[in-house]
């Protein structure tokens, strides 16, 4: 059985999520794609933290070069985050002929067209699924599934964070400040929740969707935000008297010769879907042409929802593009072990 | 720029939807692929009623051998419906090294394995997104997006049709039968409605899905089936009344050394995302062990939403696997005109 060598930048909590993939699934992994799948590499600023996953010796190092310039590793997973030098690595690897799963929003919202530009000059893929929504695979529907599509909008509840921050305002009628400390205690939201509670995150992720819904590049500096920092219980109960949640919502519309691109709190009436997305969970609604409204929810974020993006990725790249190319993910129903089926009985 | 060429099976409703998106996409789409997508070729027997669609001359034949023979052709859209004579087509056009687009549940679930099988030997590809959950992109999700997880269930309200009567019954208290006449009159069931009320045609999909899933074939006599045909507008009084919805649902589960897959009426709690499932929509919730609860709802059925999935699949193909292989979409967002961004006044 061939085999694609993976090396993994930033070792935190996304990070950790991935290697329990490898711990857990590496079985039925190697058995969906026909080829092993080896984590041969993890570089960190820390490799003393007990993250609660065992490793091989070696594993684990310091020197980033070590995963970037290293001739055994076909994909490079970036989970650093942030704009430098999560960027400058990723460069690098590209040019290194490494092919890059990347959760980082941020950085593919602001720097993207610059690095698949370089991606495409080196041959190699760059892929993104985790970035937007955690484990929900809005990204591959966009650019897939849906792509006969011309799309009029997208619409998305995309931040954990300020989602389980209004949904206990909500809930509680509590107001603001105590339920963001509650969320940091919970581990919820960081202890700089600036980019959450301010609209940024979810300003990157719709600054993203918008770009591969409508087909253009999006100036982020362009985005208007606001956040939620200023809504009250108030505001929610009169809100919730007159039939609406107030939710962070990110707003994409195409106007055929201008696009809007928007990230606000909203009232939307309590019958609506979005309205019942609750808690750290995400949801995106999209109306595509020839589709329809089509609406995808699920984890938005977290340890292991992002980290089953990011290995979907990586399995999506090990399928198409490395030792022996394309090789049918539709074998798997064949090649796995037989169940019996249990018929209900009436 | 490199072409590649289409031939279309059955030239129905869904047929009628996929020279709809050619019509009105076709730059679109080849801006996206960057290559040409070419519908050269139609076969049905009835090549004279008017669909509504304008086709160049010589497209449409009712010779299908002008499809699945035709060298010029790269991939075959099978739309005929049903088991013959479809399945002998597509065995045909897959020994001729045709790649296989197809909507047809019923197909799929009782010989896609030796239909995948024909495809392998043949080095060609089956897709299939279309044969469940119309535009859904449910089939995608859980061989490739969520592919390193391990399913523990997946639960469907998967015939619009069902959904539609059940719904109806629902919010005017009516009884089955004027629904059905209802729903027949407004071309939401067929004729013979027998596959939709009696739930095969749902216990086809669930049957696709659980062996995606859980990576085991199906054998499709074993699924448990019961349709809607004996819910009468009491069943569904009481059970609002408790504080239920009444849905057909699929379910399949993984029991570890067994799967469960049964189709039948459902009391859904009303507080369910899937209890507010109405009207022709379908939707699917997947539980993955390290995704978490995913849905995915949209467009059941219908000749728009069920084309844009058959598209989908056709521009995969077109990517990864014919004249000049793999293209990626990610460049789509650069390619494309450019728009500028409105942004919203405060």
């Amino acid at each position: 059985m061939s085999a694609v060598n993976v090396g993994l930048l930033g070792f935190g909590t996304i990070g950790t999520g991935v290697v329990r993939v490898f711990e857990k699934n590496s079985e039925i992994i190697s058995q969906r794609l026909g080829k092993e799948l080896n984590l041969v590499k993890i570089a960190d600023l820390d490799i003393t933290t007990d993250r609660g996953v065992t490793l091989e010796p070696g594993v684990l190092t310091s020197d980033v070069e070590e995963v970037i310039s290293n001739p055994d590793i076909d994909v490079v997973i970036e989970l650093i985050g942030g704009y430098e030098p999560a960027k400058t690595f990723v460069l690098k690897a590209i040019e290194q002929g490494k092919h890059i799963v990347t959760a980082n929003k941020a950085l593919m919202a602001v720097h993207g067209q610059e690095i698949i530009a370089a991606a495409n000059r080196n041959n190699v893929s760059v892929m993104f699924e985790a970035a937007v929504g955690g484990g929900i695979p809005v990204i591959s529907a966009i650019k897939e599934n849906l792509c006969a599509n011309q799309f009029q909008s997208i619409l998305g509840i995309l931040n954990g964070t300020c989602n389980f921050i209004l949904t206990k305002m909500t809930e509680e009628g509590s107001d603001f400040a105590p339920v963001l400390k509650e969320a940091q205690d919970l581990g919820y939201a960081e202890a700089d929740p600036t980019f959450d509670i301010e609209g940024v995150d979810t300003a990157h992720k719709i600054a993203l969707l918008s770009s591969l819904c409508f087909g253009t590049t999006v100036d982020f500096d362009q985005v208007y935000m606001k956040g939620i920092t200023e809504i009250s219980a108030l505001d929610i109960q009169f809100a919730g008297q007159m039939g609406y949640k107030i939710k962070l919502l990110a707003i994409g519309k195409n106007h055929g010769d201008q696009i809007e691109v928007r990230v606000h709190p909203t009232m939307i009436p309590d019958t609506y879907q979005l309205a019942e997305v609750d808690g750290v969970f995400n949801a995106v609604r999209m109306i595509g042409d020839f589709v329809g409204p089509t609406l995808l929810y699920g984890s938005g974020a977290g340890m292991d929802a992002t980290a089953s993006a990011v290995m979907g990725d990586v399995m999506a790249l090990a399928r198409d593009n490395i030792s022996g190319g394309k090789q049918e993910f539709q074998q798997w129903a064949i090649v796995l072990t037989k169940l019996k089926i249990y018929r209900l009985r009436q």
